[in-house]
């Protein structure tokens, strides 16, 4: 047994919450999102939140839950969804919320600590010299720089700069390691692989410093189609005129809008499909022109309301907050994150849409992948069962559109189903008692796992363990 | 015969020049570069050069210019190269570079005047907010954005936005048109086509609104490669890489840097090939990481030299710099422009390298279109004869690898070859005795030419027309 009152003793002088119904909070994300996660990981919870103020107090934390042997899940605001910051085997919670500086602003990055919230850096930096972040998840009102970076690939911006995992998209990650004496390293170029999205299993990130795209005031638009795969066609006829400047380019097809979007609706008709579009403010003339000449009907420009109060951002109907708005209203609701890869990504997507119906109902994030103009897409499922599921990711599978399936709380499951060798490689050189966020990474756990057995991997150090069928 | 005299008289007030040698010298632009069209047109020559200052002066020219009949022709800065400024009938060269004023600058977009030089635009942008326009030719120097527009068609950071064909690189032109009362036009979005890339032939240029991207010191690189191939493998990787802000990307190969790259030579090998870059400041530490990924020699970088005091920027060295900077070395070199299709443009290119030798020396410029990676190229020809250039062009086309001949002074044999109705029918309502820019755009002075019989169009208004075999 550890005893936390020691471990509260040498680590006094740093913010520390062991109150059970606060550290409970404190030890989820949206998991709940997906029905089979929720099942798995609602019992987790940590022994301590610890919220250190500096890199030094970072320090002082790991070399005691080194010492002790505690396990250490980092955590920025909790806004994933796969359990990323769940502590799985619990002890701390490593809140980095309250490293939330600003360090430097320069024309094209900045340098700032891990926990700063992602639209107040956007608004340091717009106010500083007009600039902002290449992109941002749909959370960025509450989510961490460094959360992102640990936990998330892409988003709002995406269609322009590609995502996390393209080099040049994060520029240096400062990190601590996991062991006696806890090392400082600064990572750059391909080194970068090494922690980025890596849930925080080899490495605790203090200091990030990221490219920067100039910042626009962003008109907000919504395009109306009957048919949403014409509103398909249009997006990836506009994601290819390299003219027209957008930020955000989400076709979401019907009942979503009209049944879910509840502030949007008295612009939304009933059975509409939507485009939600981010479109900077010099390239709404030609945009206008484009979406007319592609039959789409501008149901709404945030540049031509009365008033913005109560609506919410265009880019907080897309990514993952579309599946929350669903949700909300109608919790029998799940999702998927598919890949269309391209050249005929537009052919795949139509192709799921009539196998599935209103079974898997459309939801697209057109993006630059390795270069080229694609789609991803994070359809919304009714839930049945867990067996349907898996039967329809495998459908998905069976027709070239791959699934980063997010039920599973595991890199590999979600991610490219491998192991992947530089990330375990990194760990093992600075966290050789895998104290950090223990469980995410299969590779470590159990070596000897067959990614192509079809069965899922099952952490034993999980606490709570729900029986799997 | 015109009484030019008189209309010297008419014309009081805007500066005029007669001067034959003077005239001779405005009457010329970079035609030279082809062969053939330096016979066609060497002694084309206007009558007088009236320069306006005001969009007033324009309104007057052209009044007086229609009341008598005289063909006229507008100038930039005469950098076009295949005669679009050069008044095949004589009459007025309209010399545009008088109005040169910056009138408006705003977060994404600029207003002036046609006659400002490009490089002076993009300083004046850069210092008022640190934007610049997102791309522009090689002759920025020199060459001013009104003719840009009406003759150019992309450049330096066509890699990012594409060219001025795609909406929303243009925002708006104002236009005069030749009328017995002269009208002015502001044209947008689809509009646009019916005047850029249209020399001039339907409606002077007097105000301008153009789209601007961040302002950065870029930095200029050279990177080194002994197969030109390996060097085109990793410029197309490169321009995949959505997380590396470049500007330009040039493949270019021996001997053209070694031989003719004369103020760089001095860190180019013999029989080096290498590709050309304008790279982010931000992005040097992750693109020196791609580029020793793969196995590329970074021979020039200009934020690690002394002085770049008569060293010319990196894109002096690509676009039709480089056929330049081959010519004044070597008077026998001409010129094409070739398109290699993605998405196999890379193999395309390898194809006509190995099919010519060193008769057709590589030089590609990868670039956006239709949104897509892609390669254009403006590879150097070892001249001969008319008759082998034509049947190095067809071999390209058999290839798959359309050319946009720069050995014509028309519209569409340059261009598309077939009639552009856009542009006709607009020059039927602005220029309805066909004054502007004559001999330039077949429709309008032969409408039963036939495109596809393999005969070259003639202009019966060609004063001194060469005998053509």
């Amino acid at each position: 047994m550890i005893d936390y009152q020691k471990i509260k003793q040498d680590l006094e002088g740093i913010a520390i919450e062991d109150n059970p119904a606060l550290v409970r909070q404190k030890s989820k994300d949206f998991y709940w999102y997906s029905p089979i996660l929720k099942k798995q990981l609602e019992n987790v919870t940590a022994d301590l939140v610890v919220t250190p103020k500096t890199e030094e107090e970072v320090i002082r934390t790991l070399k005691v839950a080194y010492a002790a042997g505690i396990p250490v899940t980092p955590r920025g605001a909790g806004t994933g969804n796969y359990g990323q910051a769940m502590p799985l085997s619990g002890g701390i919670v490593l809140n980095l919320a309250g490293m939330d500086k600003v360090k430097e602003i320069h024309p094209g990055r900045v340098i700032c600590e891990p926990g700063v919230v992602i639209a107040q850096l956007d608004k340091q930096t717009k106010a500083h010299s007009g600039q902002e972040l290449r992109f941002h998840p749909s959370t960025a009102q509450t989510a961490t720089i460094g959360g992102f970076i640990a936990g998330g690939s892409g988003g709002v911006g995406s269609i322009n700069w590609g995502g996390l995992r393209d080099i040049g998209n994060i520029l240096r990650l400062r990190i601590v390691t996991m062991e006696a004496e806890p090392r400082t390293l600064d990572l750059t170029g391909w080194d970068l692989q090494k922690v980025s999205h890596a849930y925080g299993t080899n490495g605790i990130i203090t200091e990030v410093e990221m490219p920067l795209a100039p910042a626009y005031d962003w008109v907000d638009v919504l395009v109306g189609y009957d048919d949403f795969m014409d509103g398909v066609r249009f997006s990836d006829a506009l994601a290819r005129s390299s003219g027209i400047l957008v930020k955000e380019l989400a076709p979401i097809a019907a009942p979503i809008p009209h049944s879910y979007f509840t502030r949007h609706k008295p612009y939304i008709r009933e059975g509409q499909s939507v485009v939600v579009l981010m479109v900077a403010p010099h390239a709404m003339e030609p945009f206008v022109a484009f979406a007319r000449a592609h039959k789409g009907e501008i149901i709404f420009r945030s540049d031509k309301i009365e008033s913005m109060r109560g609506i919410p951002h265009a880019y907080e109907l897309a990514w993952n907050h579309t599946t929350l708005r669903a949700l909300k209203v109608d919790p029998n609701f799940t999702y998927l994150q598919v890949q269309y890869p391209a050249p005929d990504h537009v052919a795949k997507v139509n192709a799921m849409v009539r196998k599935f119906g209103d079974e898997v109902i459309g939801h697209l994030e057109f993006m630059r992948f390795d270069g080229q103009v694609q789609c991803s897409g994070l359809p919304l499922v009714r839930y049945t069962t867990k067996e349907r599921l898996e039967e329809i990711i495998r459908i998905h599978e069976d027709h070239g559109c791959p699934i980063f399936n997010p039920h599973r709380y595991t890199l590999e499951e979600g991610g490219m189903k491998q192991t992947d060798r530089v990330q375990l490689a990194f760990k093992q050189e600075t966290d050789p008692k895998g104290l950090l966020n223990p469980g995410k990474m299969i590779a470590w756990e159990n070596p000897d796992f067959d990614f192509t057995a079809g069965k899922n991997f099952l952490f034993k150090g999980l606490t709570n363990v729900m029986e799997m069928s």
